[in-house]
């Protein structure tokens, strides 16, 4: 076993002596009211040994990182049929561009930009009889923890500032790659963005993308094909327009969400998570992505 | 007095004979039940001498041609206040596109793409106490004619399938740029587009465009300045990404309608309207584009 | 008679005090060396009745104004099988983008363009047995002055610095666009730019396009048809990305050059140069916008 | 041992029979010369066992794939200071796209776009006292084989015909991103481009990156992180504007060069290389893409 501890004690050590933090998202009001002195890193071991410091234990947004897991959902219930309306290629743009979608008459670059995210929404709308609970269904499986929720006021929030993703339902909508009432899509985009957990939680959930589509409690959930497709997704989409930064720095497959969180892994080996709320530029969490380049740096495990 | 009356029976004939029409717009489906057949041209001078062929008579739905009527009110109520909020270039773009909009913080190109005249309708809204009223009132006062109005299925039909303008509507938004409540906003403008028109009403309506400010009633509307403003607008953006191809053709200030109209004028001479439902590729009244190039050829009247 | 003396002193009295002038061209060395203090107008009526104030005799490099007259000879050369080449239409970008070029497959929007300028060179190229020699001798005879003369110096300062014109032959000449070797294009077309005139010249030059295609030598060299064309492309396109611009604020067809020139012109009425070498963001003459917005301002007179 | 000699032999066979094979490039004459039906694979593991089938030992143009070795060769020499002036992001466009290194003011998105190369190659002649005698021997050296040569014949057919990399070459200098003169760096950029090898020489070649930076001769060329970052620097943006299809189809950092040839690897393994000459509408060879699909589906191994 490696010195997991010692090594993200280190990175922890350093990065809350660090005056410059990032900023605060405050595109999501209640998000913005979050304490940015928050830092947290949890590390679970593919045989489910633990390693934690900081805030690992303390409820965030997830967000974007959710993403991944309406993807999973999707592809279990629908398979390879997802493409024919979503693409799988890098934007090379921030993660609210229009643009791209316009130009690409409505089949959105890949599922981890907005457009694309919404279309899966769209997708499990039309596959679930309650989706709501049947998505929060699925994730408290792979977390064997029923406490997890939606958090409503998160969800109300956004629905009355989320302007840019309305646009982009619309756009969406005008291309007839939305299938549903726009307006229940968003409330379950945003329903499923709001969604709160903690570090350790977050490890746990994503054990199965380590694991060959296996979760902790046995189950199969994705065939080891998938697997490795969203494996390579969240590598080259998972960090907007910093992706391939993320690829050479980190090289690890990984999602950030705006709430501050990040979750990367390592096939067969282990899961990482990182939680603090400041961003840099790019959207990203600052302490986040410093943390992860600063672990695969000392111990010299990555994909590549 | 030039001949026009035989000059424009010369251009309709050779039109009603030819095959190729283009295509009746689809998507607004009202306005696709219209019979492409029909075909319009009215003349009116300074004089208020007027010339006619054929369908001239028939109310047709105006569309973005209302996107004149509606700056040129937004100009005499708010003043130059008008252009912090859009700007006066061409868009070298069709007329949908999102991608400018998004790259340029919000602030449409011109008035005269659907997002510049949503931001225009957005202005009228905050300065009108009953907006859908007033705006008819004024329509009906240039053309000294109450029997103009709305067409409730029309502006009803675009609401249920103008995606792309719920979009644009809501990235204006995002950007800060819409005051009002969106739904408001598109309601009122998709209500201006509706309003129905006759090629000879469009003559009258327009007339103070050819005529310094100055109605067919002798009410001034706009300063001397503003409607210099004004025309050179339609010449520079009036036509979306065929405007430079209508300046080189044409080489008068006009405006086109996706419902087959197109109005042009001479300042200090005449006022021209055309209408037949059949577009080009770009969107424009194909019929009417090729009778106001010969008309200009014909008369070597434009303003070059 | 207007008073047109008295006008463009008042005009002129009022820039020469103001301290914001903008800022001399650096790209072409040689450009950064004229003084920003020089200032001229010079205004040429259709009965060639001449008004001038300040550096009116004064000579500077044309630069894109340049453009206008290479296009009007090409037209006459070879008619309207330029557009096959080149479109019409208003960029709606800064002068130097190739992304339009590369997106509309080498067919650059208009003839006033830089990669839109270079095709026209390339045009009279493959139609002149001497091109520099025979495109002076075109210029001079506009003029009836053969003093008027190409500036070596500059156009090797060009040829040496010019890295986004040779960019932009190169991706024409890759699209199929250019006929000749593309080194003699770019002589041509350095050496054509760095043509050098007074205003009072330039107001002669410039004398057929408001005079229906006849010079002052009473010679016709273009129909007046292709006049119309001309005068229409410097309207919609004479400004780089602030054409519409010129036309909301000026309302007269135009064109600028980056080394403080514009020329102007009201069909069957006048023509109008200004110099001032110092630039705005947009690269056109700082004090020359201003100048020919209040020229038209306080005669009322422009082509809407 | 697994059974790679039956696995490439099933795709071999498989690929030979199909009807459908892509398109040989045109745009280097020289390069359509090459016979469509040539297939070849070799793979060589980390113990150095080798198997192949097909033309695996026949020479071929490797073009981009040397944008890998140019890139390491860089490396070595100037370390990190390279990401001055080349970003690492994917550019989600096609590999002679101008547009977004106007935008991003002439850095170009990652060093394996043309623009990309074109910087790597002026580096490399900054550093260099006989460039590109020193590259082939940095090549000769991997491989140990000093067989390995430029092709002339193709090298000038390129410099005959790249115009786009001639205008972009020029776009970096007028952004000051080139120190070199054009001319020189290009003239580098064709030949190291234009070096043959066979599909066994290059996944001798390319050990070293499979190999933590040592390669068959033993000697370090890279340090472990350096070779990391090249690796994910392939995955994210070694096919062009299909480089998120490869990681998602395939899951191998690889490269592919428009001669047909793809080389892909995974660390600590083996390293993979097919060459057949038929593209697909992406530029990457057909066949290449399929077998590696196949490969990686048939031994499930990848990164992911």
């Amino acid at each position: 076993m490696r010195d997991y501890q010692n090594i993200i004690n280190g990175i922890y050590e350093k990065a809350i002596n660090q005056s410059e933090k990032g900023t605060v998202a405050t595109y999501i009001p209640e998000l913005a009211k979050v304490d940015i002195a928050n830092f947290g890193i949890h590390l679970r071991t593919i045989n489910n040994t633990c390693f934690g410091i900081g805030e690992y234990d303390t409820l965030f947004s997830i967000q974007s990182i959710s993403k991944v897991l309406s993807l999973a959902y999707a592809m279990s219930l629908v398979g390879e049929a997802i493409w024919k309306r979503v693409d799988v290629e890098p934007s090379g743009h921030p993660f609210n561009q229009l643009a791209l979608l316009e130009v690409e008459n409505g089949i959105p670059r890949n599922p981890f930009i907005n457009s694309g995210a919404i279309v899966i929404a769209d997708i499990l709308l039309s596959h679930l009889d309650d989706p709501k609970t049947d998505f929060l269904n699925f994730v408290r499986q792979l977390c064997d923890d029923d406490s997890i929720n939606y958090n409503e006021t998160v969800a109300l929030s956004e629905k009355q500032t989320g302007f840019k993703n309305v646009s982009a339902a619309n756009l969406l909508k005008s291309f007839k790659n939305l299938e549903n009432d726009i307006d229940a899509v968003l409330d379950f985009y945003f329903h499923q963005c709001s969604i709160e957990m903690t570090c350790s939680q977050l490890t746990k959930v994503f054990y199965f993308l380590a694991n060959n589509g296996c979760c902790l409690q046995n189950k199969l959930h994705l065939t080891n094909s998938q697997v490795k497709r969203i494996n390579a997704l969240m590598l080259t989409c998972g960090f907007y327009d910093e992706a391939g930064e993320f690829a050479f720095e980190v090289g690890l497959p990984g999602k950030s969400g705006v709430g501050g969180g990040i979750v990367a892994l390592l096939p067969d080996n282990f899961i990482i998570t990182t939680w603090s709320p400041g961003l840099n530029k790019k959207g990203n969490s600052l302490l986040g992505m410093q943390a992860l380049e600063a672990f695969t740096t000392q111990t010299k495990q990555s994909i590549f």
